[in-house]
């Protein structure tokens, strides 16, 4: 039996709890949603102040010397890389998460087309965020090589699908919907082995799991900043490329912020010597400066601390509703080996969206996934033991006095 | 012989001189540089904290409804649409400029194959920002289906080079280096007159030109907002379709955000029934919402009231530099037929760069540009007529004192 005295205990004991300081949350509110937009990092106010005074304001055309915003892509870059196993050099912010996997889709497609051409196969999975199906689609329809997708289960279908024509293929570390880890290294010694490439979609793990890219001998990986790395809405995203592929191809979308002397206005493409390469065109120079706030955070202490914590928070949610709510219905769908789970917990609930609306009104902020799946986000960095406990006592609540039973929580918001 | 006191006198008699209060710039400071980044609406910075605390900090991931960022690409889009012409539904602002010529070009480029599949040849400006050019060549190579690229000089080689055979030009609307400005309509006539399609590049021409995009038929748009629109450093661009072919294919970097029912997460790519379905992945929203503080300020006035002012300074700067600088030859490479002419006046000089290293030292900020071209943004919004008289007269200053001749101007920064 857990009690509420545990929780605080284990607060009290927890080496990271001065890190929630870092944050600003509003008053009141238990959020499990960091996984969607994580929360804000105090500094970001004063920055941004900065950035628009000072580097825009003041320095104008300036600032891109002196505060070097010709720089951000690549020093922000190597922030994150620090935090997936990247060494310096390897990784960049830039665009967003679906535009960076058709920058590395060409590329690792182009890299097999030269040594495989018959492998016409690109493999992803039915239940990865969309739009990583989407863009696959998109770049299949576009070259028109008789390329095509195929939609698989999860990794376990991979031995079955992985023959000779599987060019590449795209997995996301930790499902948005279940919550389920892949083991990074063994999958990639399953593609490596018949000769095809791997593109890791981090966006429901980069700041939450521990990994190394470079260990498990990854080949390309993309992923969000404004999730559990805190960088704000819709900041620019990540893209990590492994140096051994990195000069190999130009990517299509070749801008100006790619070239290898963008200042000489050559009338030719010729791409950096470097992950600059793919870079496109210009930055939003205030949302990727502001994702420096929340790295700064992560840099004061390490993955393994933030998964340990990750998984006891994670353990201490799916042990509370086991224990408070076993008699409403809900249905884990989270693994529960360490080993398989990233940091959010999902169950299956007819009433789901009903559900997450009393609970926001109650103050637990979790979100919805289609279909009938309740979203829980674990941000180790912000969230205690204590908030999980409230958190699941606001969900008994609930279900005791059928509180998701009204009529105004039927009403779909336009953005679920 | 234009002088000082009737420099003061076009000052009181502007009748667009109140907006000047609209922006902040340094003490001291002429800016001749807003057309590579233009200068800081006021109301950027509580607007910033606006969003930064209550939309990011308090409301969290339900700003995605109550501040409406999800409409934003189409509602910013809108606004910027009064000022090209545009009608409602017909813009977006997304991404960056690059990206968007990628959509775009590839939208064209299917239109064009279903109809004249033997068109194999996109046509683009030697002297053309790059970055078009590189997108182009990205895009030939990724789709490796016989496209390849012309170069022309300039609109008056489209009478040769227009023959059967070309599918889709592209077009800067106003030269970036010299400030030409084409006649859309007649060229459009021109390009449609041999059923090709044409791409307008506004980047140097948007907020500061007056243009139709309707009336002149055009077909496909694209544009900066962080030059004349005031957007800040960066901030995503503009995205224009005729209404006729908006619906008539996917652009291949199909993102969630371009679904019909995004939230559906749906297992298969439809593009929504609008100009949405031009947008890709999750925008930068903070870069995106300051983006609305300096359209709001255009939309104060007119187009036709801005470009009136804009030829009454550019005619100005030359009469001046003409007046004053005779002997230092400078060579004008900007128009002098109004009909031509952009907002901004270009000179060739040998030691163009160390010139204006030297003009930035007395705070008379205009930019160089490979070649020997110094070049100097009228934005009509915050200029008046006496800083015009200012710039020029510290350009003599420098010139008769030999002040370019500075070992420390020689240095060149990393971004010129």
């Amino acid at each position: 039996m857990i009690t509420h005295e545990q929780c605080c205990y284990w607060d009290e004991e927890d080496e990271l709890k001065h890190l929630k300081d870092e944050f600003v949350l509003p008053e009141g509110v238990v959020y499990l949603d960091g996984n969607s937009l994580g929360a804000r990092p105090k500094k970001s106010l004063a920055y941004a102040q900065h950035i628009i005074q000072q580097q825009w304001g003041e320095d104008l055309i300036n600032s891109w010397n002196k505060a070097d915003w010709w720089g951000l892509p690549t020093r922000l870059g190597d922030k994150v890389g620090q935090l997936i196993g990247a060494n310096a050099g390897e990784t960049i912010i830039s665009d967003s998460t679906t535009l960076n996997l058709f920058k590395v889709l060409s590329a690792a497609v182009k890299i097999q087309a030269e040594k495989y051409p018959d492998r016409k196969v690109i493999v992803a999975e039915k239940e990865v965020f969309p739009t990583d199906i989407y863009i696959i689609e998109g770049f299949i329809d576009l070259i028109n090589q008789g390329y095509r997708i195929e939609l698989i289960n999860g990794a376990d279908d991979l031995a079955e699908v992985l023959a000779s024509e599987v060019a590449v293929v795209v997995l996301s570390h930790v499902n948005y919907r279940t919550g389920y880890l892949y083991d990074m290294t063994d999958i990639n010694r399953q593609i490596h082995a018949t000769n095809a490439l791997v593109i890791w979609d981090l966006c429901h793990s980069v700041g939450a799991v521990a990994m190394d890219l470079n260990q498990s001998e990854s080949d390309f990986a993309i992923g969000c900043t404004y999730k559990y790395l805190n960088g704000g809405p819709g900041s620019p995203a990540l893209l990590w490329v492994n140096a051994k592929h990195t000069e190999k191809f130009w990517q299509p979308l070749s801008g100006w912020w790619g070239h290898k002397k963008p200042f000489d206005m050559a009338q030719h493409y010729q791409p950096a010597d470097s992950i600059r390469r793919y870079l496109c065109g210009t930055q939003p120079i205030i949302s990727m400066s502001l994702i420096e706030c929340g790295l700064d955070i992560f840099l004061k202490t390490s993955m393994q601390k933030i998964r340990a914590k990750s998984l006891k928070l994670t353990d201490l949610f799916i042990a509370l509703v086991h224990q408070e709510c076993a008699e409403f219905g809900f249905e884990l769908i989270t693994p529960l080996d360490h080993h398989d789970r990233g940091s959010h917990v999902s169950y299956r609930h007819a009433h789901g969206y009903e559900i997450i609306q009393a609970l926001i009104a109650r103050g637990v902020i979790g979100d919805y996934r289609e279909p009938e799946v309740l979203r829980f986000g674990v941000t180790p960095l912000y969230l205690g033991f204590e908030d999980i406990w409230q958190a699941v006592q606001q969900l008994k609540a609930i279900m005791l006095h059928n509180e998701w039973k009204n009529e105004s929580y039927l009403v779909r918001a336009a953005v679920t």
